[in-house]
């Protein structure tokens, strides 16, 4: 009798989870495609560390931040934690390396994050973040590029229904002055960011109960919310507050996104003058952006940011200012299953080559090289087991094409290739095989 | 006089790096092969948690693992680790996901790891691991397709004086059948691997001292050191021990191999036998595999695997049989870097797009995007400075061309090219400025 070892259960800790070849294959098209996207307009992939000191990740984070986030001693008794953010790495990395590197600095970086989140309203502890920014710069330039860098990645998500809210800080600023209301600004623009979600009347509320005059907060309100034309609106603030300069230059560097915009022949509904957001981070002091699907508007934002003075002020007192944003990528890989826009393709793989019998293995790999070399995802079934049961296997991890020869196919060169969604098939010899392969997969 | 706050020092942990773009736009490229090469061969991406209970991933690590691996308490007061390999997380999966997902089942998995090694040899705490394995299935054929599956990604890579040693636990196990020694194998195999470092002498010194008879220990020496052509060996060790079926196995499912790889017509001189490499680990009882560059043999193998009997043991009942290989991203780009095969680009992108005057924001863009369109990979220098300190970034970035229009051309919609290596330049009109850039790229 042999000793049977307890078995360990083989769980996920709460909040985190595996991704099966179903989620994964997704995830690596959309990391695929912003990488595609950031690297065509020249930003460059950079990396940090998943560790750092504790002390360099909560300089910044506040509160919040600092509570969720994973700490520990490590061997060597140093106060360490998982990053929950890549900004707070990369302002990090800018102060350490920029010296040497110069400026502008165009980066880009993909990974995950970690925070000890309440999972309740399934959230995970463990997701990516998908950041791109300019430093080094206050060119308007640099925020323009932004607003097209979220539309080119959103089209090339196969998105067409969105659309990017745009403001700036500036105008919002200019818009408490003239309302007396600058020193209350933190206040007013965390309740301006509720707008959408609880009305005019709720924001007030929680304005006066700041202590700030309701008549005064309902004259921002009104203007922040103004619908219509970009260029009507910034017309509109231009007129009322012709001597705001703060105002004014945030006017000037939206006018010229926009102009930018129709310049470059894009679609102008999909970028939107909206006033009302202020992304209630004290953090951004230029321009904004959220970015809505319009098929669901409640699933929130999935590419935001903005323009900040100051990346690395904890770290060096080298002045970085810079603008970016963050694709949520767990956010929009919900967004692309709600829209049906998800495959459930369990292999990447085109076709499967079938085995008939184990002794012509040889021409298995052969002609699975040949297809290769023609540019298809091929796989070979590792058994000679039963035909219909390895076209079972195709079917279930859904391969589009699967490739069959006999032992007299095999002496005549000629394969058998079925399309298992039409359940047609038809054969053809040894070198058509890759084209007629191509061709069932595009028809 | 305002309060200046105390600066903290950007400081990364000891055996932890940051990826600045010349590191990591070669990381990228190597990855992106892997995934290229694994997807052609229709192995599916997974991707686990960096961290998971410890009993999880120390339930098979073994001693040295636990060392050093990073573990400790979460908000939960959970006990809780970091990933030290791509391996165990993947037995975990495979515990908990094969029931549903079925067998065969082929993944690849690419991450960081975190080990806390002594990093006085170079070694990082944080480093990359890119995986692929076929479960579920005992068929010699899961065996071949991972040497041809090393062999095509060391050909995507660039490279092509290397060679894949490949041997099999089974002929070793044979061999120490024969000579009395199988209730020492661990530590015969164990003494084996040292072979090519300390030489024939050294290896019978430390098998005697682990009571091993000197006799039977150079008998299996000399037969794990012959050298020649792989079907010679093979027919050698079988007239040699005709009767004994564990030998006889390995040897037919070696011949196999090396048959499909003539049949795939790949160059027979990069598969070689090697019946001294043995993988310590006690973990592989099948065919293995190293991975070594001619030019640069000192470097170790570059990758690595093995056949195993069962992946998930620890967790679940269900025998779980497998073979795959490891490519050791960090000592390959380590390699190609020694090899000279490294890059020193900054950026991705191949044409700086200049800036003349902000007024002209537009036609900058709109030619950028225009450009992208064509494939190209574009950056907008987001400041109208001097063109000679634009021009300066670029080369120092390292941007093979940059494109030039003054507010003149800009009418006739004329634009500069410059070739900056070359140093030469010519004027191309808007449509046909892209072609003319493909150009100079690939002359």
């Amino acid at each position: 009798m042999s000793l049977k070892p307890k078995l360990i259960e083989p769980r996920t800790l709460k909040g985190f989870r595996d991704y099966p070849p179903v989620l994964m294959i997704p995830r690596e098209e959309v990391l695929q495609t912003a990488r595609s996207v950031y690297r065509a307009h020249g930003f460059a992939p950079i990396d940090t560390p998943a560790l750092e000191y504790a002390e360099v990740l909560t300089g910044k984070g506040g509160d919040e931040s600092d509570r969720l986030i994973y700490r520990f001693k490590d061997h060597g008794d140093r106060d360490v934690a998982l990053r929950f953010d890549l900004t707070v790495p990369f302002a990090r990395f800018a102060a350490l390396h920029i010296p040497k590197l110069g400026t502008p600095f165009k980066r880009y970086a993909m990974g995950p994050v970690w925070r000890g989140e309440n999972t309740s309203h399934g959230r995970y502890r463990e997701f990516w973040q998908c950041d791109f920014d300019t430093i080094g710069t206050t060119s308007n330039a640099a925020d323009i590029e932004v607003a097209l860098v979220i539309h080119e990645l959103l089209v090339s998500l196969g998105l067409e229904r969105f659309e990017i809210r745009i403001n700036n800080r500036l105008i919002l600023n200019g818009l408490l002055q003239e309302a007396g209301l600058a020193h209350q600004s933190v206040a007013v623009l965390r309740a301006l960011d509720k707008l959408p979600k609880v009305g005019m009347e709720a924001v007030l509320e929680e304005m006066a109960g700041h202590g700030v005059s309701p008549v005064a907060a309902r004259r921002v309100l009104e203007l922040a919310s103004t619908k219509g034309d970009a260029h009507e609106i910034l017309d509109l603030l231009n007129r009322a507050y012709p001597a705001n300069e703060t105002l004014n230059e945030g006017i000037r560097r939206l006018r010229e996104l926009f102009e930018v915009v129709t310049a470059c022949g894009l679609p102008m509904e999909r970028f939107r003058l909206d006033l009302a957001i202020a992304r209630g981070l004290d953090y951004y002091t230029g321009t904004i952006y959220e970015t809505f699907l319009l098929d669901l508007p409640g699933i929130g934002s999935i590419c935001s940011g903005g323009r900040y003075d100051n990346l690395a002020g904890v770290y060096t007192t080298q002045k970085l200012p810079g603008v970016g944003a963050s694709l949520g990528v767990d956010r929009l890989l919900t967004a692309l299953e709600e829209l049906g826009r998800l495959g459930k393709k369990e292999t990447p793989a085109q076709i499967l080559v079938t085995q008939f019998e184990a002794a012509s293995l040889g021409h298995y790999f052969r002609i699975a090289s040949l297809l290769r070399k023609a540019g298809l995802l091929v796989e070979v079934f590792p058994e000679a087991k039963k035909i219909g049961q390895q076209l079972q296997y195709a079917e279930k991890r859904g391969h589009p094409l699967a490739v069959i020869a006999g032992p007299e196919e095999l002496v005549l060169g000629s394969w058998k290739l079925k399309n298992l969604s039409k359940r047609t098939e038809s054969s053809f010899a040894e070198a058509e095989l890759a084209e007629a392969a191509k061709r069932e997969l595009t028809s």
